[in-house]
C-alpha cells in the first residue's frame, strides 16, 4: 500500500553508515551462493566459521561452562561495562602465560567478540586529522570501521614474496606526525602466516621510531601449526604499547558465542597519559556487553578446555594447509606463494590470462559456485584483485573434493594451447 | 616504570567518545554505592536489573531453550548478520499479536540487547544538520549516542501532573524541518507510566504533521499492571512510521542476555524511500551480533514461557508499586506525582528546601547510602535535578525496608520546625 503523499517527510538514512558497508565479507559471499543451484550440497571454503563441521566441535568442556554459568542464575544481569571481573582476571592471567610483563584484569576489556573490539579500539583512535596504517591484503572490518569513523586509513603491502611479512620500509614512508596505529594480524587474516618473533620485534622497533601504537589482532591466536611458533606482539610492549584484540570464537571454533577482549601491553605506561585507555572505557561504557553469563563461563572454559582439543585441532588445520599446498600447487592458473602456517586460510593468484572466458575474480567466484558448488572468497573485497582465499577449515576429504572440483573447473576454462 | 621519554608518541583518545561516557547511569550508580561501608549488606533500588532476586528469576522454560540450542551444536557459528531468519519471524509473530499490520520477519533486525538497536539506528538517523527529539526526564543512553552521533537533541519535556504524558504542544514548537524523528519511551523508563491507546493516537498524528518518525522503546513492553494497558506503538504505524526498540531483558529478567530487536511498523512504506531501512541493514552488517544460541533459543521462549510466569511477576511489580505509593506519599520532603503502573520505577521529586544539610540530589544519594545503605539514582542524570528515581523490583518486603530506612533518613535529616 503506497501512501497518500500529502505528508513530506523529513527523515533520511546517514551516508557514512552506507559507504561502511560495502566492506563486508559476508555481503559478497552472499552473492556469489546466490549461484548454487538451489538444493545442490556446496562445499564452502569462503568464510572463517567452521563451527558446524563435527571434527571442529568446540571442546565439551566449553559447552559445559556456558550450561554451569547459566544455571547458577547469577549470569541473568547486566554485567560491568569493562567485564565481570572474575573473566577479566582468567582471561589476564591465560594471555599472561606468553608475556614477559604480565597483564592484570585492569588491562583487560571484554567486547562483544573480537569485532566489537575492533570498533572499540579505531572509535578512540579516531581523532580528526589522523592517519591509521592498515595491511593489504585487508580484513574488510578494519575498512568499514575506518571509513565510519572517519580516520584515514594509509595502506602497506605484505609482501608474499617474504611470506607475507610486513614491508617495514613501506611503514616509515606512509608515516607521518598524525599517524597514531599500524595494524597487524597475526595469525594472519587472509594470508595465513605466522610472524616470526624477529619480526615482530622489527615492526615494535618501527612503530617505536615513528611514535605509533601497534594494534595487533590476534583473534587467531595459537592457530599455528608450521615450525614458527606463535608469538603475541604483546611480548614487546616495552618497545612500544601495543593494544591486543582476542576472542574465543577461533580458537575454540565458537564465533557465535561473541566473547572477544582488549588486552593493553603497556608496561612503561605510555597509553596513559594519551587517554586512550581512559577513551576505551568511556567507550565501553556506552557500548553493548558481551552475554553475562557467557562471560561467567570464561574461567571454565580457559581452565578445563583440554589440551587434545587444541592438538586435535590445530592437527587438522596442518593437515588441510598441506592438502592446499599440494593440490593447489597443482592448478595452472593458479599461484599460492606461500604455505599457510597459520589462521585457516589460503590466499591465491589467479592467472586470468590463462583463462578462456573468466574476467575477473568475483567472476570466477561466481561461475565456481554455479558450476561447481565451491566458494571462495574473490579477493578484490580484501583489497587484491584477481586473487582468492580460500578458508581451509574443513573435513579434510571434503577439503579436498572441493579443491579437485576447483581444479576440474580451471581445467575446463583454461585456454586451449 | 616510566619510559624514557625520547620517544614522541603521536596518539591521543577521541574527544567525542569522553563526552558521551559523561552521560552513564552505570558511573553515577558506581559513585554513590562507594559510599556504602565495606561488607554492609546493601538495598540497591538504583538500577533496572532485578535479575538475581529470586521472585524475579526469569522462566525456567527460557533457560532450558538457551541450553537446548547450545546442544544442538547448530548455533555456534556467525549468524546472519541481521539475525537467524527463525528468531526473526518469531519475534516478527509475537509482536503482531497486538499489531493490526502484521510484521514479517524481513522487518525485525536482531541486536545485542536494546542498547544496541538505539545506537544503530541513532547512527542511522544522524544526518548531519538534523535533530532529535527526545523526552525530558530521559534515558541517558540516548543522551549518550546523540551527543556521539553529532544529532542535535531537541528535548520536550513529559508531564507529571498529566501522569508523564508527552507536552504535545512543545513538540510542535521544537520541531523544525531537519526534525528527523522523536522518542517515546513506553512503558516509561523513569518514569513508570503507561501510555493510553488515545495519547499514542495523538503521538503518532502530531509525528505526521511534523513529518517525522515515532522510535518507541518497548524495552519495558507488557510490563504493565494498571487500568491502562500496554499498547505498542506500532498500532499506529500507518499513520506515521514507527521504530520500535524491543528485547527480552526486561520481561523475563535477563538483561544478561543481550538479545534485543529493531522492529519496523510502516505498513505505508514511507521509510523505504527514505533509505532508513537500507542504512539499518547496513549498519546492522558491520555491527557485532547477539549470540547465536541466544537467538537459536528465541523460538522456544517466545512460544513456552507460560502465561503464570508473566502473571506472577507482573503482579509482584503491581505490589512493589502499590508499597512505593503508601510509603513515598509519607515522606514529607518527597512528593511523587504519579503512580507507577508499568516498567519498574518511579520519579520523585526532592523538597531540598526541607532538609538540613542535604544540597542536592547527588548529595542526597551518597548520603542516604552511607548511612542507610539504600541506593537510589539522583535525578540530574535523567536531566531532573533534585528528583529521584526508585527502582522498586525488589523483594516486596524488601522494598519496605528500603523505602523505610530512605524515610528515616529524610526524618533525621529534616529542618526542625
Amino acid at each position: 500500500m503506497e501512501k497518500d503523499s500529502a505528508v513530506s517527510w523529513n527523515f533520511q538514512g546517514s551516508n557514512k553508515v552506507k559507504e561502511s558497508s560495502t566492506h563486508s565479507i559476508a555481503r559478497v559471499v552472499v552473492e556469489v551462493m546466490k549461484n548454487v543451484t538451489a538444493g545442490e550440497k556446496f562445499i564452502h571454503l569462503g568464510i572463517g566459521d567452521p563451527s558446524t563441521i563435527p571434527c571442529f566441535r568446540t571442546a565439551v568442556a566449553a559447552e559445559d561452562a556456558i550450561i554451569q554459568a547459566l544455571r547458577t542464575n547469577t549470569f541473568n544481569g547486566y554485567s560491568p561495562t569493562s567485564g565481570l571481573p572474575l573473566a577479566r582476571s582468567s582471561i589476564a592471567e591465560y594471555l599472561s602465560r606468553d608475556l614477559p610483563d604480565k597483564l592484570s584484569a585492569d588491562d583487560i576489556y571484554l567486547s562483544v567478540g573480537a569485532r566489537q573490539a575492533i570498533e572499540v579500539v579505531l572509535t578512540v583512535l579516531a581523532r580528526p586529522g589522523a592517519n591509521i596504517l592498515l595491511p593489504r591484503p585487508w580484513y574488510p572490518l578494519y575498512e568499514a570501521f575506518v571509513a565510519f569513523t572517519g580516520v584515514e586509513a594509509r595502506h602497506f603491502d605484505l609482501l608474499p614474496e617474504k611470506g607475507w611479512e610486513v614491508d617495514l620500509n613501506a611503514i616509515k614512508n606512509l608515516a607521518d606526525e598524525n599517524t597514531i596505529a599500524m595494524v597487524i594480524i597475526n595469525p594472519g587474516n587472509p594470508c595465513g602466516t605466522v610472524f616470526t618473533y624477529e619480526h615482530l620485534k622489527n615492526i615494535a622497533e618501527t612503530a617505536e621510531k615513528l611514535g605509533i601504537l601497534v594494534m595487533s589482532d590476534e583473534s587467531y591466536g595459537h592457530l599455528a601449526y608450521g615450525s614458527t611458533p606463535f608469538t603475541p606482539m604483546g611480548v614487546f610492549g616495552s618497545v612500544a604499547p601495543v593494544i591486543t584484540i582476542g576472542s574465543l570464537s577461533k580458537r575454540w571454533f565458537v564465533p557465535g558465542w561473541r566473547l572477544g577482549w582488549i588486552a593493553i601491553s603497556d608496561p612503561t605506561c605510555i597509553l596513559q597519559g594519551s587517554e586512550i585507555v581512559e577513551g576505551i572505557k568511556s567507550n565501553i561504557d556506552i557500548s553493548s556487553d558481551p552475554t553475562t553469563f557467557t562471560q561467567g563461563a570464561v574461567p571454565q572454559i580457559l581452565e578445563k578446555t583440554d589440551a587434545e582439543f587444541y592438538s586435535k585441532t590445530t592437527s587438522i588445520l596442518k593437515e588441510d594447509a598441506e592438502i592446499c599446498w599440494d593440490l593447489l600447487n597443482h592448478i595452472p592458473c593458479i599461484a599460492c606463494p606461500h604455505k599457510p602456517n597459520g589462521a585457516m586460510f589460503v590466499m591465491v593468484k589467479l592467472d586470468i590470462s590463462q583463462l578462456e572466458d573468466i574476467s575477473d575474480d568475483m567472476d570466477f567466484c561466481n561461475m565456481l559456485a554455479k558450476e561447481e558448488s565451491v566458494i571462495v572468497l574473490p579477493g578484490f573485497i580484501l583489497g587484491m584483485k584477481n586473487w582468492l582465499r580460500i578458508t581451509f577449515a574443513q573435513e579434510p576429504s571434503v577439503l579436498k573434493d572441493g579443491l579437485g572440483r576447483m581444479k576440474a573447473f580451471c581445467s575446463r576454462h583454461g585456454k586451449k594451447k
